[in-house]
């Protein structure tokens, strides 16, 4: 990985997904396709790059993507202006910007959250010159992204409280990680804050098919960072709580409804359904920013699906035959029903999540 | 394809995994680990041949596998009397190709019963003529294979009764099709009858990771039999059953002990839970000698843990870092609580499976 440490902070065995030094010049990402054969940090100079790897998944984890996005207004910004845009056109094109980054996912809700965030700066610097709109902007994307590290650091504190006290084996599923964030994860913040602890916990990764972010990412960054880890296929999740295996099971949110109802990559419903048959529990681990108090329930959630080729050839090799349907969906709805707890940057919250989640909302 | 249709039966939708025309010549055996790329009919001339071939996975799927070996002994029992083998050496070869065939797969059941046959004939033809022991070794193989076939049908038609009459959608996982026995399968075996008789059945099938049998084969001969079949990741399962696009499921059994417990390909386990919450039918289909009598339950099943490499770089790319643990169990085992029933060639059993799987022990 390319990149110096920003100087605040000390050397992390934590993975970046995204950087944009002294937020300045191109946004630097690290190509999460290529994992776990190859470490490419990509330099993304323009809105439409940033757009692209959002889209082929080179970044990937709702809070990541709302980051990567408000980088590329912020990069888009500084390229407008260095191509000698005058301000109508240079508005014009950040507006553009926006618009298109805000269309590459349509689940994930922190993608919203973060251009409303820039969106807003850009209104608010309305009278200032160019070039203190583009710093604004810079700014303000550099602002969220450690808002998020933050929030993941937060997560990761209030979540160690879950683990058993003498460590124990955490399932997870995909990759709600280092590199899903801005900081050291969601699902696995409690694990590195664990691991940092010297409490001895163990991870058992399901593969996420069809992407494989488990096994590709959430394998390759624990490794990175010493804590011990076992990729199983996504239908040995059942067999291992069958034999004792898991302790628990911590997944991330990338959206979670009003009454506690959450999206996340599709197989986290399965593993929600087989812990609570096991006596399981089963987290949720997600910032506060995850939830999205206009929707009341689950159902409304927009599921985007995928496209086939993602099944019929996701690899490289044809794995299923021309011609025959393919259904790819990329997330599923867990009911609140089978969550044990919602660990957010603002505590714990146990059910009744409906109460819970409507004060943080009038919190904010 | 190659391979003309045998002329006792009509030209057949559903592929053959192997056959032997007029019990003369090689086997000709349908390489499976090209499917769904490529149709290679090989023509195996000796029992090394057929012994590769199942090693390495060309023929999988307990039914076909013991056929398969069966006819690798006939074949070369032909292969030594034209290589002018005397009566000392011919027997010799023989008892050695089927020992070399009995070591392929050591866990596989229907293997050795199919080896125990050849053998019997081998031992009771041993005052006749060298040309007429081939003869005889050749159709006891042919028997076993015509026999297979009628519990295909017979599985088929018992099966047929637990369809919604109008039709409707099967989910089935891993491949226990035409591709995994010598007829039309035992899972699939209810879907081509249900198909011939002008039943809309169409079927959701997994894709069974780490080897792909679900969208590799299960897809590949439904599609090449015009069955409606939609390809799912593994983790898709609980979603399509929560959207109510799965009317009862039905899987094969490797193992089905006496209580019914039931060991199957890994996942089996979790589609039955699944099932099981959504109140959706949840099927075994499988021949009665599939039943080992000898355990009491599924806690006794020796699971088999496969290489490391089918989950790290099962389709020839690099999916979970050097260095990472891997578990890859091959099988599961689901409880008989959650088998709404086992679908045999002597009938639908019911629950309590216990006395039912008894009173076959005592038929046989």
């Amino acid at each position: 990985m390319t990149g110096s440490p920003q100087p605040d902070r000390p050397v992390s065995l934590y993975p970046r997904a995204l950087l944009r030094p002294g937020n300045r010049g191109p946004l630097l990402l690290l190509d999460q396709t290529l994992l776990p054969s190859e470490e490419v940090m990509l330099e993304l100079g323009d809105a439409a790059g940033v757009a692209e790897a959002i889209r082929a998944l080179r970044v990937r984890g709702a809070p990541a993507i709302g980051l990567a996005a408000a980088h590329g207004v912020a990069v888009e910004a500084e390229r407008l202006l260095e191509a000698g845009a005058d301000a109508g056109k240079w508005e014009r094109g950040v507006e553009e910007a926006s618009r298109e980054l805000r269309s590459t996912r349509p689940t994930g809700f922190n993608l919203s959250v973060c251009l409303d965030r820039m969106e807003r700066v850009l209104v608010e610097s309305r009278n200032r010159p160019l070039r203190d709109r583009v710093d604004a902007l810079a700014a303000e994307a550099t602002r969220l992204h450690e808002e998020d590290a933050l929030r993941c650091r937060r997560i990761g504190e209030a979540g160690l409280a879950l683990l058993p006290p003498g460590g124990g084996t955490v399932l997870t599923h995909c990759n709600a990680g280092a590199l899903a964030t801005g900081g050291i994860g969601t699902a696995l913040a409690p694990v590195y804050v664990a691991r940092e602890a010297g409490i001895p916990v163990q991870v058992l990764s399901c593969e996420a098919r069809p992407v494989l972010q488990g096994s590709r990412l959430t394998a390759w960054e624990l490794h990175r960072a010493g804590v011990p880890v076992t990729v199983i296929p996504d239908s040995a999740a059942a067999a291992a709580m069958a034999l004792g295996r898991v302790d628990l099971v911590i997944v991330g949110a990338d959206r979670i409804t009003a009454n506690g109802d959450t999206a996340n990559k599709i197989g986290t419903y399965a593993l929600a359904v087989l812990a609570a048959r096991h006596g399981i529990p089963f987290h949720v681990a997600a910032p506060v920013g995850t939830i999205d108090h206009s929707l009341s329930g689950g159902g409304a959630i927009p599921i985007e699906e995928r496209d086939a080729d993602e099944v019929r050839r996701g690899l490289g090799r044809l794995t299923a035959p021309e011609g025959v349907q393919i259904w790819n969906p990329a997330f599923d709805v867990t009911p609140a029903q089978l969550i044990t707890s919602i660990i957010t940057d603002a505590g714990v919250l146990r059910p009744p999540f409906g109460p819970a989640l409507s004060s943080l909302a009038e919190g904010v």
